[in-house]
This record gives structure tokens, C-alpha cells and sequence, in this order.
């Protein structure tokens, strides 16, 4: 989804279908507190505290596990279900879901969940299957065998299938083949077991990390050594396609994986052209366009089927058709080293972000907003010094060793090698322009000296 | 040429075709001391100080005459040829050029021009005739007729025709009508004359303009009550399509009045897709595209035959076929009071330019640079306080009467109230980030109390 989600903050915290993230929008499905329970959300510790601070605009509580290190699916559903057998029950239902999907049914989404927590309860691993509306060859096929007795809707699975060419994509529709959404309704113990008996390695390396997992700041770190030896594989190699258990349920509730632009014109409202236009965007005799355009003025003329993202450093405009090779795109901006391929003009932060907003050969400007209580680390550069501009709230600058408050309209120097810390002590954010002077402006001339989030 | 030219910044000053401007092009093809005297430049008052510098990065001397209102070509070519008259020879011939068209050949455009000036001298008004590519209903055209017998190639001027509809356009081209390409060479004295047969008013009002003009910063400036009476008419109704002197020479040097993103796009040099990329632009699977982008990195993935121009604050994305709808779309955003239909981001001035790098609610962040020598007026704000922090060169700052000097590295402060004029006595660029808090930033919150530009 480059250039609006990159390495530094992937798709699933984006605002890609209406106002919220995908991520959020799943945490708000399993809202309901008759069908679920307080949901937990395991992450990369990287994302922390961007889940965080998503959950809590829009106000859902959750547990949150943080994985340390990136060990593909099998780990983290390991992981997940080890927490749950410990902190609640180990018959717990579980249902696995990923955080950049959609389901536009919540109602109906809720009411398959908890069809298939029965058959979930009952020992069976229940995938949700969608009915496929196109020979996509981007995901795994299911085909689907004998019904259960105990609810005909829920097959067993003869087998799944890796993505397919287009011809046998074809094939597998016309024999009733599923989609395999990659989303599991399972009981905790019940996936341990399966875990333990196919990947026994990485069952003992989960269930330690969960063991030995502490908390920090409110999150649950796993144990960074223990989960360094599960193996990289992910929950189909590992479980889905091997265990006996597998069934399938159709959750035909507008599923998608927004796996690309043109998914996200599709799932978005559209106007009488058919465009969905967002932002400061205008058209001009054209149809079927997505334009996403929330800094600058985007104008379109005479186009048609046409996706037009502009971001503050990069806009990408593509043929809906093609929107596919946006992955081989940011392929060559990465090989060229162009930092818009990974790296986005905002940068969050634990306290809050920040924001290059001019930049020339000896100076940087940025703009820095501390949410309340945020505190950055105590620091020095060698090649910079800083003048902080604050025009919004009030801060604490320590400065070799001193504290003063700098409040809306008052500045400070900040010399070369000082040592120096800000924090917002206030109520409201805390808005400040920076304004770096020197020689070198990279990120890795921060020397931090001491740091409450605990970075290095 | 919307968005990189706006009524700030009209489309002869930006580089459109290679690193120069159309203005910068033409001074450089009448270049050559054999065929050319020192240019005359006659252009708008508000553009002084755009045109000097343009002059100044390709080394040219020129004179420069500054309309002092907008009246019009009949006006302009009025007061350039009273001017010519009084400053050089009655009987100099004169080479008419707008500034906003480009000849591809420049070495043939001046044979043209001493061909020309042969018929000139002999009293004729020269035009320079197209031979159509295509059905244009953009330009005029011109029914050639008898050929001079001095010079078989200069013919009579049956008739003028306006800009006709495509059906008559396409006659016009099988009975050999050219183009009006609006360029003109004659004698100073023998447009007088003409002008004053025709439209004695006008004749008188710049006559007095240029008699009454004043020098001031090395510019002349016509003489505003005078040039005021000049009626608002294009030279060729007022005095080309009524003259009995005047001729054609066709002039098939590459000309083009780059009316619109597409012949920009033709006259650009193309990489073997047939795409012309500059700036930061990357193509995949794409041909025949114009991509713009200073800024921000734009990719372009699966499209033939478009336009992408993007500019910090503005983006456009139109079908080559219908890049004539850039007019349309500039008077739609007018309509609806976006600033980025008219104003661009960085503004010039006659001391330099200033731009905005970011905004809140409640401040405000400009890159400020001065020229070696520049002085900003003397002035005070009713709704904002500034810091400005030096992070390039020396000020020169003035507050409240008292002169500091602030060096790179360095900040001051200028509350809300004070009186202050920001220089540059340096011998580089001056550049400083102002960073602006209050409740209201307009432009218009500048009280002017001294200015050496001679603003109000």
C-alpha cells in the first residue's frame, strides 16, 4: 500500500476504508462482550506503542503481546494460544484473526464466529473459507470435503492448495474450491496440542517465551530468547495443512486481505462516477478513479480506472488493472536506497512523533508533537545543535542537568554536545518546531543517555 | 500550466523545456550582436524583480520597461516601439517576441529575423506564419497572398481569421492559410504611424508613458496616469488586421506558443518509451508520459499518454488528449477560493523569496532567503510575534530602532507590536527559518512604515 504504508508503518494502522485502520476495525468486530472476550493483540515490538495509542482512539481495551523478534505465524499463533491456555482457560476459544483484513459484516462476522466456537469447542481447527468471485492466483485454495453432523455448514478439508496459475485457479472454482482467508477459530489447548505434535520445537519455544514473558510499561514482552528459537514457518506449513482437525466455514461477510489499491477503491464508497476521491482531491470528466490526496491539492482530468496516492514526499499514480505491481515497485526504490521506499515522513514514537518539514544543506526543520507525559530520552548529538520554537503547550527541557519549562511563544538553544531532555509535563500536546543546525542530521547521532521506554 | 505557473508566477518564468525559461530562452535567441541590439524587455510591474533575476542567472543585459497596469498588447507594443523611437533610431527595426513562445532552432530564427528586417526597413510589418500541423481552433490564421518581389518568400496579407471551429480549420489548412504566430518585426516609426492611424488614443497614452517615464532601481517605469488612458486592445485588432503594410514570412523554426502540458511534452527531450521524466520520477510499464516532480518521488506504474505535475502544495494527473482542461480546472478552483489556484508556495520578491514549510492553528513556519544586498521593509505585525533562527549567512536585523547583527546558528526574537527590517549585508544568500505564533498570519497583517522597493 506504498507510498501511504511503508516498512515503518505497514498497512494495518493506515486509515485505508473510512476512518479507521484496519487493525481498529477488527478490534471493534469482536467488540460485542456476549460473543467476545477482551481481545489480545499480538505485534511486533516495533508496533507497540502505534497499537496503543490506536486502541485507544477508539477507546477498546486489549491485552497486548509483544513478539521481539520476527518469527512468521506459527510462532505468533503459538505464542497467542499459550497465553490464553495460561491467563484464562486452556479450553478457551480463540479466534485467530489478522489485523489487515476486512470482514464488511461485522453483525453477520460475529454471529459465524460464534457458529464456529461450536465446533471449535468441540476439538475441531475451523478456518473461514470465502467464496472466490474471481480466479485470483494471490491466495491458497481449500477444497472442502464431507459436511459435520452437527452443523452441515462445516466441512472437513480435503485438502488445501498453494496459489494456483490462472487455469487451475479456474479449475478449483468450478469444483467448488474455497478461498483460504487465513483467519482460525480453534481452541487454545487444542492448537497446542496440534503445535506440539507437527512442531514440537516451536511449541517448547513459545510456551518458554510465554513463561518467561515479562511485563514493561503495560505491554507482555515474550521472552526474547526463547522465541528466537522457534522456527520461521508459518501456521498453514505448520498445523492447517498436517492436522486432521481442519474444517472449513464459508464466511461469505464481504472478506477481503486489501491486498492492494484497487481493493481499497472497491471497498470504499463511491460517488455517481465511481470514483472515491478523499481528502483535498478534485475531478474533472473522469470515472472509476481512487484519489487519496490528504496534503497536497490533487487535480484529476480525463482519466479513467486510475488510483492517484499522493502523501506529503511521494505520490504514486497507477492503472487500476496494475495497482499489483506496486510491490515490485517499492522493490526498485528500495534497491535504488530512495528512503520514501521504506521510511515515512512521520515517525512515531513512543511520546508521540515527529516530522521533517524543510530540510537544506545545513539545516533540518522538524515538527515535534509530545502527547501529554511523554518524555523523549535524555540525549546529545556531536554534529547538531537544536533550536526548540514552542507553539503549542508547555515543556520541560532538561539541559546539562538543568530544568527549565518553556512555555507557547518561548524558545531555547540547545548547543552542540549538550545533554538534553524533553518532556511535556502538561495536559494538551505539546507542539514544537525544531530547527537543527551542523553538519549531519541523521538519526543515529542521538546519543541517548537514559531513556523510560527503554530504547538504545 | 497549471500548477507549476500560477498568476504569481506566470508560465514564461518556469523552466518548462530544458533548465530554462521561455523568457530566458527567447533573450538567449536574439543573443547575437551580428543580428540583435540589446533586448528590450516589456513586462508587468509586478514582475520586475522576477525578470532581473531571470536576466541575472543567464548573464544578459537587457532594458527593462514596466507596464504600470495591464492594458493589453496594442499597449505594450505602443510604448516599446515610442520608446525604441526616443532612445535609439525613428527608423530602428524592431523584433516583437512574447516571451511565453519557443523557436526549437534558434539559429535559423535569426536568419528569419535579418530576412525580416530587410522587408522591415522597407516599411513593411513583418509577421511571422505557421504552417499548421494539424486542425488547431487555439490560434489564428492568416491567408497569405501576392509575394513581395524584393523577397518571393514575404507575401501579402490577404486576411486575418479568427480562431475558427475545426471544420473551417481544416479547410483553412488545404488552402494554405499559416498559423498567426503573434511574433513581429517592423520599424519603430512605421508602427507608430499605424497605431496612430487606427487607435490615436492609445498612440498618445503610451507616447506620454515613455515621455513621462521614470528611472527607479535601474528600471524604466512608464508613466502610470498616461498608460492608464492606453484602451485595453490586442495589437492585432488595433492595428494588424487594418494595416496595408502587413506581410508574412513563414518562420518553420520549431515554434510553439506551448500552450498547454502536452506540447510541453513534444518539445521535451523522450527516453525510448517516448516519456520525458524529470525531477524525482520513476516510470514502470509506461509510455508516452510527462512526469514533473521537484519535491516529492512520483511513481507512475501502467499508463500511456498522461501528464503528472507535482509541485510541494499541488498535483496534476490529466490525459495528454485533454490537457486543455487545465483552464477549466483553474477556473473551478478559483471558484471555490483554494489558494493553489493562483499563489504558489514560494513567493518571490524583489529581495528574494519566502516560503511556507509548515502551518498549525496556531503557528506558522517560513523559509526565508534574502539576496546579498536585499532589505526587507520596515515593518510590524498586529497578530503574530516571529522567531527567526539565522541557519545560513548574516542579518542584518533591525528592532525597535536598534541595529543586531545575527549570525549563522543564532536566533532572535520579535514580539507581536514591534518594529522590525530584516537584511542581508552579507555576500551570500541570507537564509533563516521564521517561525510565526499567534491567531492570525495573512499577508496582509504587514504594516509597511519604510520600504526600498517602494511598496505600499
Amino acid at each position: 500500500m506504498w507510498p501511504e504504508s511503508r516498512e515503518s508503518l505497514p498497512k494495518q494502522f493506515i486509515p485505508l476504508i473510512g476512518q479507521r485502520s484496519t487493525f481498529q476495525s477488527i478490534v471493534s468486530l469482536v467488540g460485542d462482550p456476549a460473543v467476545f472476550d477482551t481481545p489480545v493483540v499480538i505485534t511486533n515490538f516495533d508496533y507497540r506503542f502505534r497499537v496503543a495509542e490506536q486502541l485507544k482512539e477508539i477507546g477498546a481495551e486489549a491485552v497486548i503481546l509483544l513478539e521481539p523478534d520476527r518469527r512468521d505465524s506459527a510462532a505468533a499463533v503459538g505464542a497467542a494460544a499459550a497465553w490464553v491456555a495460561a491467563a484464562r482457560e486452556p479450553t478457551t476459544v480463540v479466534a485467530m484473526l489478522a489485523a489487515d483484513h476486512v470482514f464488511e459484516d461485522g453483525k453477520q462476522f460475529a454471529q459465524l464466529c460464534a457458529q464456529a466456537s461450536v465446533a471449535a469447542a468441540a476439538g475441531e481447527i475451523v478456518t473461514f473459507g470465502v467464496t472466490p468471485d474471481h480466479p485470483a492466483t494471490g491466495y491458497g485454495y481449500i477444497h472442502p470435503g464431507a459436511r459435520l453432523a452437527r452443523d452441515p455448514q462445516v466441512r472437513r478439508i480435503e485438502r488445501f492448495v498453494e496459489k494456483p496459475d490462472e487455469t487451475r485457479a479456474r479449475e478449483f472454482i468450478e469444483e467448488g474450491y474455497l478461498w483460504n482467508s487465513g483467519n482460525f477459530v480453534f481452541r487454545a489447548d487444542v492448537m497446542l496440542e496440534e503445535l506440539q505434535r507437527f512442531e514440537p520445537e516451536i511449541a517448547s519455544a513459545t510456551a518458554a517465551a510465554v513463561s518467561a514473558a515479562k511485563k514493561d510499561l503495560g505491554f507482555v514482552v515474550l521472552d526474547h530468547d526463547s522465541f528466537a528459537k522457534a522456527r520461521k514457518t508459518s501456521i498453514d506449513y505448520a498445523v492447517m495443512e498436517r492436522t486432521e482437525k481442519a474444517v472449513v466455514l464459508t464466511a461469505d461477510v464481504g472478506w477481503s486481505d486489501v491486498g492492494e489499491w484497487s481493493a481499497v477503491w472497491r471497498l470504499s464508497p463511491q460517488d455517481a462516477s465511481g470514483s472515491s476521491l478523499r481528502g483535498r482531491a478534485v475531478a474533472i470528466d473522469s470515472s472509476n478513479l481512487l484519489v487519496r490526496s490528504e496534503e497536497q491539492l490533487t487535480a484529476v482530468i480525463g482519466l479513467k480506472d486510475v488510483i492517484v496516492v499522493a502523501t506529503g514526499d511521494a505520490v504514486l499514480v497507477a492503472h487500476r488493472s496494475q495497482a499489483d505491481k506496486v510491490k515490485k515497485l517499492v522493490e526498485r526504490l528500495k534497491a535504488e536506497g530512495r528512503p520514501e521506499a521504506t521510511e515515512h515522513r512521520r515517525n512515531y514514537r513512543p511520546w508521540g512523533y515527529y516530522q521533517s518539514v524543510d530540510q537544506g544543506s545545513r539545516y533540518q526543520v522538524k515538527r515535534i508533537v509530545v502527547r501529554p507525559g511523554g518524555r523523549l530520552s535524555l540525549q546529545k548529538h556531536h554534529h547538531r545543535a537544536e533550536h526548540w520554537v514552542v507553539v503549542r503547550g508547555a515543556a520541560e527541557v532538561t539541559l546539562d542537568g538543568k530544568v527549565e519549562h518553556v512555555h507557547e511563544n518561548e524558545s531555547i538553544y540547545l548547543p552542540i554536545g549538550c545533554t538534553h531532555r524533553l518532556a511535556n509535563p502538561g495536559k494538551i500536546d505539546l507542539e514544537l518546531i525544531e530547527v537543527q543546525t551542523g553538519s549531519y542530521f541523521g538519526e543515529d547521532d542521538i546519543v541517548r543517555i537514559e531513556d523510560v521506554y527503554n530504547r538504545k
